[in-house]
Order: structure tokens, then sequence, then C-alpha cells
């Protein structure tokens, strides 16, 4: 059988960001978990992390690391028989998207929460880098645009978060007062996440403005979503986080049903345990609480 | 003179993260954006740039970026008398912790951004990240802990975000029946924004209980908020974030005048041009209306 103090040495190291940090959590010294992380590489012939310029794991390295997360998956489900054989502490790393963090996901897992014993290690990454994170087995689940599942896990749609193009009456009284054609949006700056929100860009690039086109670079949800209150930029924001600010006026569509609805899908290991099971049965269940209903939608997010 | 057109084509692959991208912005193609760079390189006789695993300057990439930026806002300064040299457009490249961008940064700004032309280019760092990319020339300005600046930059007092330490009635209930001690905070799970979050991690240290202790990582201030708004953790909140949902008694404090205040500075580049000038006087002005007063606090805040 492999050694698996070796391999929680690794683990500790990688999740920590740092070794001594990894020792800290293990309870041991710096040396004891340097000394481990050696072994490991001269047992396998071939280094398992990089030192530099951040510590990271190589493809072995990540191979491994997959592999801990589903024994510690498995370990727990064996905890339910045998309670006696350790501590019931189990972490769900988890990969999901800036705005979903921000808005939805913590009033979804709130009762899943109160019936089960879980740690949430949450990651935020948007929708590539979340697949390749489940694929480097990092984490044991995450929220993405897409459908098709990767080896080894499944995949279930949760529904659809609505986004709105929205500004202040200010906003829009000062850069689109004959509305939203493409001298406007050519002068009007947005806010964009960062250089990867495709979903601003396209939405722009739809509108037939070539980039560059004048934004702010916000990547926070809160942060965004408080820039376009002040009247700093425009941009797709989450129907659920301004609902109450359009209610009141305060916000206000930039065009009239152009809603943009982006799908998520719950990418989950098939050997991930009861645990991860439950929490995607949970999540099946009561996401649509929160999210749009895609039937139809399906072929209709022209936008993405 | 420096050869600007190589160190445009440097500045954008750095700011997009890409070749492709970058070459988008300046309205070229990859290959002409890839030769200048390679040019660039050849007459300095060293790279500017690491292709991999992921794009970043070098040492000298870096002073470079630091000399681009400060000629920017030079050029800007230079516009307002000479207004037919260029493109007005005017970026500010500014790094700052998550919490204000999620609650304070947006408002404390709305009313400079009406006045001034500008556009923001935020970054989200902790504190000593945020004084690295001051020091490496990747950002103008960045609010950040620490009261000493940096050669060739100025820092100024804003005032200090107040944090409490809260949780819902329902969690204090299930978790601290008899108050703040060190057997419940060993047992209940707070939450973390990450492995550098030393703020809570502090905290906790301070009422006795070593590492490590059950918690959830939520790397996103508004996700932190909720989770806790959630009932599935306890943390230190800022009190500007979670002021409505104290007074509707919907979180309570964990224990009586706990407060932490996290005193801001705004370090600034002195070269940095009238623009970045203006800011700093606006939120040196206005700051303190979403801030505590720092008198009397400087020397108090232990907990840091």
């Amino acid at each position: 059988m492999l050694d698996y103090k070796l391999l929680e040495a690794l683990g500790a190291v990688v999740d920590q960001a740092g070794f001594e940090r990894g020792a800290q959590v293990l309870g041991l010294t710096q040396s004891a978990v340097s000394q481990r992380i050696k072994l490991l590489e001269a047992r396998l012939g071939q280094p398992v992390l990089i030192r530099a310029p951040r510590i990271a794991p190589t493809d072995l390295g990540k191979r491994l690391l997959n592999h801990i997360q589903q024994v510690r998956l498995l370990e727990h489900d064996l905890l339910d028989y045998v309670p006696s054989l350790g501590d019931r502490e189990q972490r769900l790393r988890i990969a999901l998207n800036a705005d979903s963090l921000a808005t939805w996901w913590a009033e979804a897992v709130e009762d899943f929460f109160r019936e089960h014993t879980v740690l949430f290690d949450l990651v935020v990454e948007d929708q590539e880098a979340a697949l390749k994170r489940m694929r480097d087995g990092e984490v044991a689940a995450c929220l993405c645009m897409t459908p098709r599942s990767i080896q080894g896990a499944r995949a279930r749609p949760l529904g659809g978060m609505r986004y709105r193009p929205l500004a202040t009456p200010d906003f829009v009284k000062r850069y689109f007062p004959n509305g939203l054609d493409r001298i406007a949006l050519a002068e009007a700056p947005a806010v964009v996440f960062g250089p990867d929100d495709r979903l601003q860009q396209r939405y722009i690039a739809n509108h037939g403005v070539t980039v560059p086109f004048p934004h702010h670079l916000c990547p926070s949800s809160e942060g965004f979503y408080q820039m376009i209150r002040s009247g700093i930029g425009y941009g797709l924001v989450p129907e659920i986080q301004a609902q109450a600010a359009i209610e009141r006026g305060e916000l206000v569509d930039l065009e009239s049903s152009s809603d943009v609805i982006v799908p998520l899908y719950w990418h989950y290991w098939r050997q991930g345990g009861n645990i991860l099971e439950a929490l995607t049965q949970h999540l099946t269940q009561h996401a649509q609480r929160w999210l749009t209903d895609l039937d139809g939608f399906e072929n209709s997010v022209g936008v993405l």
C-alpha cells in the first residue's frame, strides 16, 4: 500500500501553499514535512512538487492529490460505520464562479450544512479553469457552464443564472441618451470582471463594438456590483444580486428583453463518497429556488 | 529615447495575460506583438517575459512596466495642456483588499469619477502582496495596513476598517452555549478567507486556540459574509457590511467589545501625475465617511 503519511504531507503543503503552514496544520516541524516529501520523491524517482516561483504540484503530484482526495472521501463514509476510527472532520473542496459564491451558494447549502458535518473549502474559478481543477484532482466538485462531464465524473444541470445589463438612471442619461447604440457603447465605461470575462465582452461584441472598448477592471463580484450601483460603469449583473435595487428604480435595464442566461452544471466525482453524493442530491433538488429553469434555454444562450 | 512601441507591447501582453489578447488590445497581430517583444529582448540582451507556466514579467520586465506606468500618468497630465496630442483614456491600476472593494470603495470614488475621466483597473491583493505590486511597478497605488512607504512613494492614513466577530443567533446557541471559550472555538467552524487570512487566524489564536481549528475556506468577501449569514460558520466581518443585519438581530457579536480595527494606508507614487494626486486628495478628504478614525487606535491594533 502507499505510504499515506507521505501523501498527507504533500497534500498539506499544496493546500496551505507552503511548507511552514503545511507543517503547522499537520502538527509537525517544517523539516519533518520536507523530509517526507523528499522521501516520496526518492521512492517515486520523480518530483511531486514544483518549489519556485510558487509551490505547485507536478503532474505526478496532481495525480497523487486526486487520489488522496478520493481516499479521504471514502474514509469519511467508513467513519459512518466505525466512528471510533478517527476524527470526523471532512472537507469538501469545490470550485465555483465568483457570482454564485457572492449570491445564492451559501443559502443553498445552509440546510445541508445543518444536517452534515462538513467543512467547505471553496475555490473561485471561472468556467474552464474550474473543470481543469477537477481534472487535476484539486477539487471534488465544481460548478461550470459545460454540460459535458470529464472522465470519472458526472454532471447535472442545476439551472441558469440570469444576468441583466444594468446601470443607474443617471449613467444612462449621461452615456446612453439615444439608447444602446454602437457609438454610445464605444464611449461608455463598462465594468469587466477580468481579462477572462467573456460574458461582458461578448455582450458588447454582439452589439457590433470591437475591442478595445473603455472598461474598468474589477475582479470582485460585490465590488463589480457596487461600481455599477455608484454609476461608475455599466455591466451584466446577476438578477438575484440586483433585484432590490431594480425594484427601487436605482438600477435600470440598458435595453429591454436582453437578459443573458448562464447555465450552471454541477460536476462531481463518481467515487466521491456519500457526503458528495448527498450534496449533489441536495443541490439538484433545491438550487432551482435561486436559479432559472433551463428548459427551452439550452439552445438559446447565444451570447456565450 | 526608449522605443515605446516595444514597451507598449510588453505592457499589453502582461496586462492581458497573453499574446493573443495583448495583440487584440493594441489592434495588432499576435506575431507583430511577439516580434516587438523579441526585439526588445534582443536589444536589452535579457528576457523581459517569462512565458510558462504563465506569462509574467522578469525583474527587468517589471522595471520597464513600472516605467511605462509612470510615463503614462505623466502623459495624461500633458494632455490637459495639449488635448490634440491624443486619446484621453487614462487607466489607474490600484491594488486593494477584497473587503474594501466589496464595501466602501465604489461609493468613495463615485464623486471622483464624475469629475475625472479615468478607468479603474482594480487588483485584489492582501496587505503584503499589494505593496509588492507597488514595488514591482504593477500598480500606481495601493491600500494596505503598512504605514511605511516604499521608495518613490508616499503613504497617507485613510482610516480604519472595523471588524466584529459575528454569527447568527442559532449558530451561537449551537456552538457557543457557554460563551467564547477555547473548547467551543476548537469545535465551531470558522470562515477563513484563505490560507493568508491572518485576521481570523490571529483572532482565534488570541483566544488560546492553536491551529488547526475547524474552518471553511471562502476566498470571496461577499461569499464570506453570506456563509456567516447562513449560519455555516462564524468570523470577523467588516461592520460596514453587517450593519443592517446586526440591527435586525440576524447577526450577533460572539463577545462584547472585541472589535478589531484594521488601519488602511493609501500608498501612491510620488511621480504619479495629477490624476493620482487628485484621487489621493479625494480619498484623504472623504474616506473617513466610511472608515473609523485612527486616532488613539494606532497603537492598539493588537490582534494584527
